[in-house]
């Protein structure tokens, strides 16, 4: 049965590297049909809605969602309703796309990279499983009042329902069976009430799995030990907010961002891909991004949703491959490499495939 | 004309670094008259009330505050208002210490002590300004109801009004006037309405600071700066929450957070000062709690609230040489060095000054 991608460049450098990612994915001769269509800045510049409605349609009758990066200063002027985050909320949304995973991988060919120490970092292997349907981000009632007094009051709403809570915690735990069977659940329990609830959630779904040694961490102290001694970790489970901050601080221990892939999953694991590093506008088409987080990107939607298990692997092999054979874009470059662009990239890993 | 000062030891390890700081101070013959008081799960233990009314009352009373830290595992299990936590927001709220400045310095001595490469943390000096009665900690509603379908929802409320943000956005402008002259503010201006007015009103004090440069970076961002390049920064202000999580991993950053003091201070100069290490009930009473980080926040607080700036240097001069001498605790040991006790290290200051 023929599979169905959609595929969102969005802004900045994201339709640079989504072309390299879809010329990957299309050397895998896989029964797949490739759509594609506006999101963020370059959707409001055409429709004036960061998330058109044909977008969404075509969003959920795709199997699967490829999207390359949204946002830039170009529209850091417009009021919220216009600017291009809005589209990626969207979607999240609209998808219900709960689950983001989030992997902190150091590749041994870039341990260089680090800012942190060899020894702190080397063998890094973390996943940052974050809930990106609710918290914070979605709740209400928010935003900019005017008070009796006079003077603007802004505000926000930080919720949680236990089902919110079980669902992303059960995305959690069954991670990390399928890995170092330990989780660590991130709250700040000792003020907030929502994640008092969240931390009592978490301790009633481990009982369901006795195999997942789950802990319990403040937010504070986990933003801390991922600066000390981040192989702690196995599996972090967090609300939005504090996965969006210490996922990215995870993804930096590494130094090599431009590596990073992340999936957000609905309840069937349909999905979303992305590279964790944003739209970089500052070097959109000169040919310096780095496809890779987005060929990554490709090979978690072929694990995840498209059950395509082997082409998976193949496509991380050849990611290492390339690494070894010495060829970096800007941002990993390092004495005695190769430096290529965006596109060379891109065809390096299509010709070790 | 004597000075007030309050002492509150409170919990874990705070007792024994709080007594080597109430020594050094002694030893400085200033006219000074000491007072203490119980806050915390002592106070808990004693009282079933984290900040007695007695303490409150001194406190008010007080010129200046030396707190030592709150918090273990004795009282994790009670309810949020019997919690050591709840003392210590109490007193800061109760007493409008809004501006909590948390310096993150890098003493060269200790500079191997960090997870970070040198060459990335050497010279490491930036001051955090954060917001320490507002936000989310204390905003209402809050609390974990139950809905109609009977499920439970935990949820708390972000907000700031223009006052609250104007505060705190002055003494970071006075505080980048005075080191560096940059100034960052932290935001999640893309995603919280909360912070749309933040960024706003930074933007107009700006206006009234000419000599400092504002710039403004979105949380996850700064996470990311921090571990990338923290030499970036000279102040930076955010609200309490996003202040809470990135003041402890720029702490961590120098990789000797038994080394740095804080202060939270009113409107008038009036304050509290505490070590931003936490109450280490794992290492109470035994003698290896680093007492220098409470016995920096008696310079601080000699500086700030007590106006002998004198004293505060010579204070921070003699922390100085001590670690020349190479006298270190547990915690900051490295090769070559000697391993003192809490109450060496205080007498070695002691003997320095
Ligand atoms: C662009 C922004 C709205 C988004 C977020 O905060 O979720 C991004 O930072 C991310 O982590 O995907
Ligand atoms: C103990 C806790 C309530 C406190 C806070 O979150 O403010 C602490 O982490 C701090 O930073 O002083």
């Amino acid at each position: 049965m023929t599979k169905h991608v959609l595929v969102l460049p969005g802004d900045g450098i994201g339709p640079e590297i989504v072309t390299e990612a879809v010329k990957v994915l299309g050397t895998l001769n896989l029964d797949i049909e490739i759509d594609s269509a506006l999101i963020g800045g370059a959707a409001v510049d055409a429709t004036g809605n960061p998330l058109p409605d044909e977008t969404l349609e075509k969003a959920r009758n795709a199997d699967a969602i490829l999207l390359g990066a949204v946002g830039g200063p170009k529209w850091d002027g417009n009021a919220m309703e216009q600017r291009p985050e809005k589209g990626l909320l969207g979607i999240r949304s609209q998808l219900e796309l709960f689950a983001n995973l989030r992997p902190a991988i150091l590749y041994p060919q870039l341990a260089e990279a680090s800012t942190l120490k060899p020894e702190v970092v080397s063998g890094l292997d973390i996943l940052i499983v974050r809930e990106l349907t609710g918290g914070i981000y979605f709740g209400q009632p928010r935003g900019i009042r005017t008070l009796d007094n006079g003077e603007r009051e802004g505000y926000n709403t930080y919720v949680y329902s236990e089902s919110e809570i079980r669902r992303i915690g059960r995305q959690a735990f069954e991670a990390a069976q399928k890995r170092g069977k330990r989780l660590c659940s991130i709250d700040k329990s000792n003020v907030l009430e929502v994640t008092v609830l969240w931390k009592e959630v978490m301790d009633e779904l481990a009982k369901e799995y006795p195999d997942v040694e789950l802990s319990h961490m403040l937010v504070d102290n986990a933003a801390m030990q991922l600066v000390r001694a981040p192989k702690q970790f196995d599996v972090m489970v967090t609300g939005n907010m504090f996965g969006d901050i210490l996922s990215d601080a995870a993804a930096m221990l590494t130094g090599s961002i431009g590596m990073l892939p992340s999936a957000s999953l609905d309840e069937n694991g349909k999905g979303m891909y992305e590279p964790c590093h944003g739209s970089a506008p500052d070097i959109a088409g000169q040919g310096k991004a780095n496809p890779l987080a987005t060929i990554l990107s490709v090979a978690m939607m072929l694990r995840y949703s498209l059950n395509e298990i082997a082409a998976a692997d193949r496509i991380e092999q050849a990611v290492e491959k390339v690494l070894d054979q010495g060829l970096r874009t800007a941002d990993i470059m390092s004495e005695g490499c190769k430096l290529v662009s965006t596109e060379e990239m891109g065809a390096a890993v299509v010709a070790a495939l």
